[in-house]
């Protein structure tokens, strides 16, 4: 164990996408001493992070030939493809025998993809997307998805660990952001069942105060509702995890559904809901802003 | 409290409904030495209760006549009425000041027709259906959600403690049938919602146990999911709680919100999803089947 | 044949429901010289007619006593129901042998019910809506969609003749009812396809004109879009057909799917997408703005 | 006009993907005295077309540095990418100043990607995808709807005059993409919706014949699906459009909506029912075969 905290303690580390995530997540590594090299695309999302003693790299490439491991933390398969493939793209650079850890939330399919990519240049992948939203990220609160192999994840784990306060191994490469699109998936959906609900309480003349508090007792409510209580009750739907965000992560899970030639009616009546929300204005509220689409 | 019980005691009461809901309830009641008339539409579902000494009425008026409080755990809106208002109906029947608790899943606006129609009779009248199935009717652990006035259900209740856990005044008419459908509603999203997930989470490779182990681990998923674990794991689809009563209180949720004019559009997508399901042969199977439809 | 058109001029014609379509077909009825008794929840719908001639009964009752032929005209079952057999209703008081023609859109399970209580009291009944709207109706250009006994239908013929362009003998007792929700089921599905169809055209970059000529042009495009053409491109949504009304048959076309255990996930994706236009405020335009629902 | 048809009989004609389509295409080009050099990943279905004088090329690579006009029928995007991209792929070796005319259906955004593409190497680019299917094919009567320059199209436009009765200018690079999901949409659409329309008819006792003749005939049923009376009347589905290549076509629909930040919730219900029909064991039958799924 400890000959392991050395190993990682010697190690570079870089982070790629300095989002409201990552640079929450990077700044928890940064706070251990680690050393840490950055990339993202607009450099104003990496100052506060560089104030704090991240080195700033001018690509992918540049900041793939410094590190050890990396983390890229991106918003959807384009963009991840984009910097790892594209011109300036990290996966050519990095060195032989390095970990990508790719904790965007894709396909499955797509974290497959990536991990012949790696492999064929001998570089170690693990998918590990996170659960969690933004004031889990800052307190180093998420929980890891792990996809890969499991010797490589146990030499992250160190890493995980000043993160997140939990990180499970799921399965071979893909397992982990599939998992991760079924926690969404019913993310979404049990916050939208729940907005008709108590929409249609409230048009049956239940006090929405009463109705919620009910309705967050039973055992037919999944209980993160209960994070979303305030922000209903006040119709504050300042962004946590942004509507337009949820929507493209139900996306995703029925676009695997597709690939699978699995129908997924619900999911996919959900995703269109949202979609709707988005096209009415809401990409940027909470996802939560779905009570008010569907109670107005 | 103890001139209640006595008033209670000497209260004679009917059951009307003796379906596997109703003659566990009716049961209840008669262990604890309620002198109990009943009616049912095929007489031997009461055969088990008459041994026990409940007392046999003809029809619905010969046995209103008789008695101080009136259970009704009826199918639908259209059963109690025949059995209210239609030929031999027991409404015209009761005694002025005597108590009607309507404890079939109905919709709001027919719980307040029916109020009205008491009401124009004297009749005292009450709401509370009941959350939870056949094992918690036969403990005697039922949840009452009951609509009307206080002071009534207070009356009633010594009754509904021998028959639930719990009764809780949610409003006047019609708001205890609306928290009913409300709940459903969110039992019937949550399995479906579930089911997508564990499906997909299948097809992308998860073994079923493991996926159903985390899943129901995480607070995205509704409590009330763990109950049905053994049954999606075996595929064991005994009828607890039969697919197509979930299916109609859907139904009783989307025609009342067309009553009000709202849409609920993933509740119509749930409702119809299971009426596929319906259609496919899986009427009489526990609601849970659902998971088959989707999986297979 | 002439002596049909003879018993035909020597018959009292009632007409109940004198809402746009109701006015404009009692109005050809009475234009070719019948007696007509007309009778409407609001008296001053009557105002005009009862210039041209027709005489007003104060209820449906007194009306019912007067003729031999009802035509009746309402905004659906309930409505029906409440002047058929609530207080002051027309059924106790109607001849017999004379004939109840019911043209409002109702589901066929309840035509089937109001033709056995009339022909309980020996009155012969037809369900015939109408398929048109407001200029056929004026121009005697309906086409009439008849269930019930053939007979009786040619009897009443001649007055068809008078309203409509044609009368089509669908089948028994509920038949007409049927094929009705069938039409405007196909109706509402195929606005909102094209609607959807046209929208995302416009966002991929096509001209809206260009786009909408093109598509009408096609087989895969109903020939009656054709009709609401300019409104479309006009965005001008005046109401010929309310969209509340197309809402309310999609509604029946599901709740009759409902008691027949058919599952019907398009029509009711279809009937909650208009119940969310009018949510949304669009309840008394044109239904073709379903359209500008998709599209903003 | 004369000058044009002596370029294009002067002109080597390159053909991949020699799929139902495709072949049928690519036969009638050979019939008018065209050169014409083929391509497909699996040799066999090329033999008629050798044995009627076509060309084989072992690779895309080698096919593409002979010709002048190369057209491509293939399944979907990922094929087409594949084949013009990846390795042998044909793109790299089209002569400067040749035309490539993608006849497959694909995404509208694909479209513009690939002809960005071609026009970086100094290929001309079109979209053409053809609307009809296998009879229309094999008579030369297919409808192209072709994005792209219109000098462009005016010089293959003696090509698409032998494979089809008419060729459509719809607008720029992608706008045939565009449109051809657009009918196919409406398509889907028509089928679905009509299929519940019959099929709940029929559960209200109408006899199926009777029903569809009297349906056909009205103006909201789309012209197109007199020509699958047939089909669904015996119920013999064998394949002219298999249903997974609508699935297929729905999919592309409602990803473009979703890249466009477009809700089309309507096509997404549709879209998922076929999936449903396709995991029931139906992919490869017509897709007319959805009124058996909704029927059963």
């Amino acid at each position: 164990m400890k000959r392991i905290i050395n190993l990682i303690y010697s190690m570079k580390i870089g982070f790629i996408g300095l989002g409201i995530m990552g640079s929450a997540m990077a700044s928890n590594l940064l706070k251990s001493g680690h050393k840490l090299f950055v990339y993202n695309r607009t450099k104003e999302k990496a100052e506060e992070l560089l104030k704090q003693g991240a080195v700033w790299k001018d690509s992918p490439a540049t900041l793939a030939r410094e590190i050890d491991v990396l983390f890229t933390m991106l918003e959807d398969p384009i963009a991840v493809e984009s910097l790892a493939l594209g011109t300036d793209g990290f996966l050519n650079e990095m060195k032989k025998g390095s970990i990508w850890v790719d904790s965007s939330t894709v396909n499955p399919s797509f974290s497959k993809k990536m991990s012949e990519k790696a492999i064929a240049k001998s570089i170690r992948f693990l998918d590990a997307p996170v659960s969690g939203s933004k004031v889990p990220a800052e307190k180093g609160e998420l929980l890891f998805l792990v996809g890969g192999d499991k010797i490589v994840m146990e030499e992250v784990q160190p890493l995980f660990d000043l993160m997140g306060q939990n990180a499970v191994h799921i399965g071979d490469h893909g397992k982990g952001s599939a998992m991760k699109i079924m926690i969404n998936q019913l993310l979404g959906q049990s916050m939208l069942a729940f907005s008709e609900s108590l929409s249609l309480g409230m048009a049956m003349g239940l006090e929405k105060k009463m109705a919620m508090d009910f309705l967050l007792k039973t055992p037919v409510t999944a209980p993160i509702l209960e994070v979303f209580r305030a922000r209903i009750e006040d119709e504050n739907y300042e962004p946590n995890f942004p509507l337009k965000h949820l929507q493209k992560d139900l996306h995703l899970f029925t676009d695997t559904a597709f690939e699978l030639n699995k129908a997924v009616p619900l999911t996919n009546a959900a995703k269109e809901i949202y979609a709707q929300a988005k096209q009415k204005g809401m990409a940027d509220m909470d996802f939560s802003s779905i009570f008010k689409f569907i109670n107005e």
